[in-house]
């Protein structure tokens, strides 16, 4: 069906076919690859690629932010805002879901709760195709200015919906515009999850104390995001696909010698239309170029780098 | 699965190949092809293309927002806005109109009362030349807001100018901004309406019940639309090119197992320019590189949607 | 001196050498070539690019719009927006004089009286290189809203900082953003004026009456102008090279059936930077590859225009 | 190492690899070459480009600018933006650390007091690696309102940041945006700088008297400057390629016979990014392929025209 052609680049490491890009399975490890000398993950990998697809659609509050004019009266509800949203579970995420299963990868899709309940069938399907389910609150509020318990509340209704919908419990979270408070890191590591990727600072996952145990950061990018390139930059298709491409290029260069993880973040209304569905095709057939590229959940991620001796502690 | 391409560069040429590019005929539905097996359209087509002109120039209110610094003193008129807004029926529909022609394909032109009234003739031509009349209410006011009968007036004075200027009996409803009210679709229903486009949640058409009779949507975008990406977004005009082939390829090969529409959207004084002419000109010739694709008229996807069985029902 | 060279593109219309690109000098009328069958300008010109150079720098009022964070506190002047602002004129036209050198070319310059009388030296130089010295007001204030004696003032001192200046006599205005007020074409009339530009509604000069009289009008445009889409929409200089190229051959086009006219902007600081001199080059030698490209002043075109019984009057 | 490709561009000057493209040392003032004849630098160059790395992350103020929506309430610290700024230390300037070691070049890196405090071992690293530090002052607070001994303090604070840390004395300053003020230059000159880089109005350094004593000014850009085109404008990063390599073309031509620098900007964050050292090494590969281009220090640029006859003096 699909071509799916793989190139060997050579990169000063010979090699055959024996590595492969590594395909993901929901719910299996990995079996490990034996470890490349110079490898710095320790799975094999050269370059890891992390990709999001964020399921908020649905869940928006009333009025919440769209490519509309604003100036509408107090008391009336913006229907077409509401088909833009609604276009994000009716088009988007199951375009990018077929996406996905053409090009062989697997991603971790943020849900927020209310668009969960939402549209539960469709949350469910994400896990079924192979999906990693993380959690991204339960709706669009701030929660970094809540005290502690209304905070922990608010993310644990969003793991709920996520679970009695899709059998799957999160263990990686997202912060609506990353912006978690004071007591989030805790309130997660408390209620048993793995991860977050709220934090931009590096271009490889590392482990902090939150406290005293360990927990993963898998840092996220708003340079190969749709949210931020399209929605807020005004991209065009073409332009996010040069872009991500150069970012590619460069990590891939620097992953000969260090741990590199490329972030790439989809948004179900935006990533998911058919101009960055095209776009996001030609820039994974592109990467799938490449020995040693493999794509990774998060949750996958962040048992790669518990078990590395060599990963980053702050 | 295939590259299908199929080149045919007619321009007013016959050609060899059986099935021809649909052209439309103003009011005729075009005798149908043989069904081709796995084709969505009952028609055969296998993209079907809707391109919107819309007639909003010279029923613009005073100082209308434009490219212009907004800070012109109160009490004064805005001289060289309303010459950018003149454009939009001095230049703009007569090079599109010129256009249409020259690629051989039927639009719908979304005309707003006031701007019908202040250039009849203009309208006139634009229906003799094939091309659907569609209203866009009576002139730029909001109407969301407006009590029911206020609503239906507003509705109704924009068709009666359409009616008396061109003689064609407008079927389908575009709001300024896509923005109807809670009224809208029963005023509509009302007034003898059978398809509105305000509506960004699917990239097909669909049918609901508007008091218990079918409606039709065809839905509309917002990343495939001048005035967003040329006028908001700032794009450039092979920004806009590259962008709607991209959102073509993909839904070209979706095309094959579903039913897919593709919406491309001009205003006059935006898409009526020459560089924009010229990027419609290079979009269209191409999407007419591939079999199966047809251009059509609003009314007549309207037609095609209601004798469908496998249409999609909310 | 300059490459100049001219391919025959066959775009239907089979030509030979026989109609050169005109040049033109200062002061002369170019002696007529023989007027091509269907031509639409009367000196045989297939399309007519006309070239603004506007000398603003220098005349701009303390913390004019730049660049720059507009935070500054009051009681200080805007020291680093001041730069900018000198770089049009010490680096900024010298560099566009020079290209248009290079390209064998003349251009109208659009002076503000405030930054001639800054550079007079340089307002000179101008004319004495073959340019049009045209008037663009006193200085950056607003006119619209002056009592009508005032506003000739206003313009008056413009054109005599002009005339002590370059010994040039302006025919032609231009007001800030194109923004003139209801008297300013009887005052311009009034004043000896010929034309004005302020005027976006055509893509070919056209006649209207003012006080009875016939009076030009050289429209403008903003799609093809680099304060509005360099400074105001961000565009990187290589899509203000594929922009206007695009204009270009669509204008090119439809010159062989009517008279079009190609309007280019540029600014002091913004059209003088090396990267934009690049870019204008680039694009002047792409249409002086066309056969029938001719650059004319502005002056030039009026003259045309009036002599032209085919002209659009309005 | 590096692949360092040297083609040479026949622009009219007959040339063999006699003069090759000008590497830096920290501290030695280049051997000269022998001066070519109409070289316009007194070293013999053709063209010089200044490239500054910005170092400011890790001294920003809370709730710095970033591309975090801004609507955090008051008394919450920005998390999210927080760990943006990170990355200019963490990844950002490590990262062009590496990409001017394998292209062979030195740069300026302007450094903020208390970026430098927050770092020292990183201020170090850079001027251990060859690169010039200079001053940015103590913070990012204004400046040009402050009396004038508490601005001199607060440029002095900066320096004594950077010679603690790095035991280098810089020499040259950059203000905050550029924005110095009334006291500024005089402040600069009392404390033994020899140039500041707060100009942009020319495409070459000049000398300024600064209390009857001799001071050169390094002038810089914005339309080169990734503060400005990727994070202001939202310039992707190949249109920044694009646009310097245009800025590269025409200041080469020019260098023919005229003194021209090239100034290019980066600031950790900003610059440091995957994508953009892609960018740059894009850039600067191209401009190595021409002869006559040397990189240079702005320390070792002012000793240049301190001692060049022929320099503008203002």
């Amino acid at each position: 069906m699909t071509t799916r052609r793989t190139f060997i680049k050579q990169t000063g490491v010979l090699g055959t076919l024996s590595i492969l890009p590594f395909t993901n399975s929901p719910g299996n490890v990995q079996e490990s690859a034996p470890v490349k000398p110079g490898s710095r993950w320790s799975d094999g990998s050269r370059l890891i690629v992390s990709i999001s697809m964020q399921f908020e659609s649905g869940g928006q509050p009333d009025n919440a932010e769209s490519p509309f004019p604003q100036n509408i009266e107090k008391g009336f509800k913006d229907l077409p805002a509401e088909t833009w949203y609604q276009y994000g579970y009716k088009e988007g995420i199951p375009r990018m879901l077929d996406n996905w299963d053409r090009l062989g990868i697997k991603v971790t899709s943020h849900m927020v709760g209310s668009a969960v309940l939402n549209n539960p069938q469709l949350a469910k399907e994400i896990v079924e195709r192979g999906h990693e389910a993380a959690a991204h609150g339960m709706n669009w509020s701030k929660q970094y200015n809540l005290p502690y318990e209304e905070e922990k509340k608010f993310i644990q209704d969003g793991v709920d919906a996520i679970m009695q919908s899709t059998g799957f419990r999160p263990v990686g979270y997202n912060a609506n515009w990353l912006r978690r408070g004071e007591n989030t890191l805790n309130i997660l590591q408390e209620l048993g999850f793995r991860y977050h990727i709220d934090d931009l600072s590096r271009d490889e996952p590392f482990i902090i104390k939150v406290k005293n145990e360990d927990f993963a950061v898998i840092p996220y990018t708003l340079r190969c995001n749709d949210i931020q390139l399209i929605a807020g930059e005004h991209y065009s298709t073409d332009q996010f696909v040069r872009q991500v491409k150069m970012e590619f290029d460069q990590l891939y260069q620097e992953a000969e010698t260090k741990r590199r993880q490329l972030s790439i973040s989809f948004h179900d209304r935006i990533g998911g239309t058919p101009q960055m569905v095209n776009a996001t095709e030609q820039i994974i057939r592109y990467m799938q170029q490449h020995k040693g590229v493999s794509f990774k959940r998060k949750d996958e991620i962040a048992d790669l780098i518990f078990k590395d001796e060599t990963a980053i502690r702050e």
